[in-house]
């Protein structure tokens, strides 16, 4: 490789189309040799759920089925790849071949991005020779998890701020870039209203919103010398960072041009106060641009945010009219991950649970139902897939990809931002809350025939196995 | 863009070399054309810092300066960039003209990869044309915030684990496929030994490792017929999970397959548990290969481990060999955002500070001293760059870019590792602790010269701006 590739590959990861399949663990390669030498490449079911809720979480928002399913129909291993693997004089010759010629050939059950779930519900499922479903398991596991983390966490930013705008303003801080696409992507969806992330504004068409940093203001003779400038320039749009030096001088230099600019036919948008006492400092600016005749300026607020002091400053009597939200957003930081897991539960030799340290799984193929009551979900039953249809309960998971190919649309980002949108209208209020006790106050139920299933197999697994 | 593209994206975030130079806050181009507008392109200069420690943590490991350097070697603004940035009706023809013809001129001074590095230290030094120096920010806080969380993560992993093995498992709770990459890379530079990641093995040279999983073992009618076509497939790097269903029963049935091993010429390399109490299982599957013959046989523990545990485990006397941590590690779940910060600190003006809410800084350009007593790290100081460097010191800023151009070697992988493991073998041992109180208990000095400048500003700037 030419040391400026290999520059590359540092730079950006460099994951492309091209060599996304060898995006796997070690481990799936080599379980997947032995599965081709002992002739254990039937098809197999594999389920992709969390087993518990991530701390503070009542509910989880699944997102990222788009970039799964793009996955699954294009992942490939390329001659680069294959020559990589026997490089490491571990497979045989005939599963290199065999990857050669790889693609996914299996059927992809998911619920659709936008939709609430909640724990032991299958989001994901995947039947498919057992190979191909087990290379999956880790890019799977990599996208879900991260969406889902960053979808669920910005969902609960937007619902702390009662309608009130929040923009993504987490780049810098994100892990890495394809994180921060993910983030601009997943807390759009969640209702953020904008990102200041350019390129995921122009590769998703996602609003893009900001103006001005601190270094700014810095970057000129006297904060009123920024606002002026800034002002000619930006005239439709202009917002103030007012707090780089004392925010309420700085409040009144951005009242002087907000005079200046009105007697120009133009009006100020507004201000951002980004450090300080920001409930003391909204109010005291508010009522400053109030009195001096411009109630219609906004005022944004950004600096360390997240769910809980959005909910905080809002209940003090802050005056905000939108949040900039980025670091905690971002990362996620109260719950830093999401424990997704993927889990055989079906091959042709019959239905399959694990059992190590209490981790048990729903055996089989299942379908969920969810009830609402007037608009809003009051529980969701976990059946086996070719169980009846439970009267008035809505099917979540849907068919997208049969044999490989796909066989539904997938929606554009505005209608799965739409369906984020009704499910989070349709939360019952206990789950709306920031802080809840495990578990969460929403009941999952089993089918009885599902639940007998899984006695039966967990008696018949501890027999066999621990004899 | 077709649908299939807008897919692309969404899997990997879709940042490459073309776009790379859009990856950045909408603010930052807002400034850069109002900075072109008002004739305020001379040279700055920025710092690239953190202001305190995160929590726990009593040092950072510099890490990401390569994928950094090649970015602003490579950021370029192509005519879809373009074409997107004047659809935004918010950018002067001028301006994107500029950005047509953009490139990188300025000039870079680092510390290496593999450095230690503390609170007010500059990692990274940006002295450019303002525009440039402004567009590039938000790239190099993703990636160094990013790496040196990761970096300083894994080097806590790596010194709790006391020179037992520690391999990277963590590609599928990483948030997306390019913090993968980076964790792989970052862990390897920090001590870990090998990473589970394959296209991170491929990209990077770093050493991959893997066995099998849960759903490995459940695929054959019983554990014992798992095992022993494992160890056919892999007689020379048979690592056999253990916990599916009953660990000690599983460490049985690794027994008999060891022993057939053996009698045809090979020998088992490991068993892995996942799961249960991993002192006591270790210890009594220590003894039960002990006493069987095998006493070479390697003990790998996994299971949500992190730095805290694996010392738990240790003290507690549990019998492991080497530890695949995951989830924990590459989300450095007890810390998951680093909060690098890149300040304007000089400009054709004169020096700069930021006073807002204590958050001062350093002005001018600087130079990081490091004293080091019988091998160990004692102090640093930091100088204005045009102080005589004080006897004994090691400047830890080198000049890596010079007027755009790369003017120094970018050091191997294996380099920065050997630095990284040089720096952690220099740490104080109070340092070393894994908790820690706040402030770290490492002396970062200042230069009385730096000091009275730095206050010079301050009451300078209040005079200016608060009057």
């Amino acid at each position: 490789m030419h040391a400026r590739d290999a520059h590359m590959n540092a730079t950006f990861g460099w994951v492309s189309s091209a060599n996304m399949a060898l995006f796997t663990d070690m481990y799936e390669l080599t379980m997947a040799d032995s599965y081709l030498r002992h002739g254990l490449n039937q098809w197999a079911t594999f389920d992709l759920f969390v087993r518990k809720l991530p701390p503070h979480r009542a509910f989880l928002l699944h997102v990222g089925l788009e970039q799964a399913v793009h996955y699954l129909l294009n992942m490939r291993f390329n001659e680069d790849a294959i020559h990589y693997l026997r490089q490491q004089k571990v497979f045989s010759e005939d599963f290199l071949a065999y990857l050669r010629d790889f693609r996914f050939h299996g059927h992809v059950w998911a619920m659709p991005e936008g939709t609430v779930f909640f724990p032991m519900e299958p989001v994901l499922r995947v039947t498919a020779p057992r190979i191909e479903a087990q290379i999956a398991e880790t890019f799977l596991l990599n996208t879900l998890n991260a969406n889902v983390m960053y979808g669920t966490k910005a969902a609960r930013v937007v619902l702390a701020a009662q309608g009130r705008g929040v923009a993504d303003f987490s780049p810098r801080r994100d892990h890495g870039t394809d994180a921060a696409m993910k983030v601009a992507r997943a807390s759009y969806i969640a209702g953020c209203v904008a990102t200041s992330n350019v390129l995921a504004g122009h590769l998703y068409h996602i609003p893009i919103t900001g103006t001005m940093a601190h270094s700014y203001v810095m970057s000129f003779p006297t904060e009123l010398d920024a606002f002026r400038a800034y002002a000619a320039d930006y005239p439709h749009n202009a917002v103030l960072l007012i707090d780089t030096y004392d925010t309420l001088q700085g409040a009144r230099h951005a009242i002087t041009v907000a005079r200046e600019m009105r007697a120009r036919g133009h009006e100020l948008r507004g201000v951002r106060i980004d450090s300080g006492d920001l409930v003391t400092l909204s109010q005291q600016v508010r009522r400053m641009f109030d009195e001096a005749g411009f109630p219609h300026v906004l005022i944004f607020l950004s600096g360390d945010l997240n769910e809980y002091r959005i909910r905080d400053l809002l209940a003090a009597g802050a005056a905000a009219d939108a949040f900039g939200v980025g670091t905690q957003m971002g990362t996620s930081a109260d719950a830093p991950f999401v424990n997704g897991v993927y889990k055989l539960v079906e091959d042709e030799a019959g239905l399959k649970v694990k059992l190590s340290t209490g981790k048990v799984s729903l055996p089989g193929r299942k379908q969920i139902y969810r009830f609402y009551r007037d608009g809003i979900m009051v529980r969701d039953e976990i059946r086996m897939h070719d169980e009846p249809a439970p009267p008035g309960g809505e099917p979540l998971l849907k068919e997208i990809i049969r044999d490989g190919a796909l066989v539904a649309e997938l929606p554009s980002l505005q209608a799965i931002r739409e369906r984020a949108a009704a499910q989070l209208a349709a939360l019952p209020e206990p789950l709306k809350a920031l802080e809840v006790s495990q578990p969460a106050p929403y009941p999952v139920e089993i089918s009885a025939r599902l639940a007998s299933l899984r006695d039966a197999m967990i008696a018949r697994a501890r027999e066999i196995e621990v004899a």
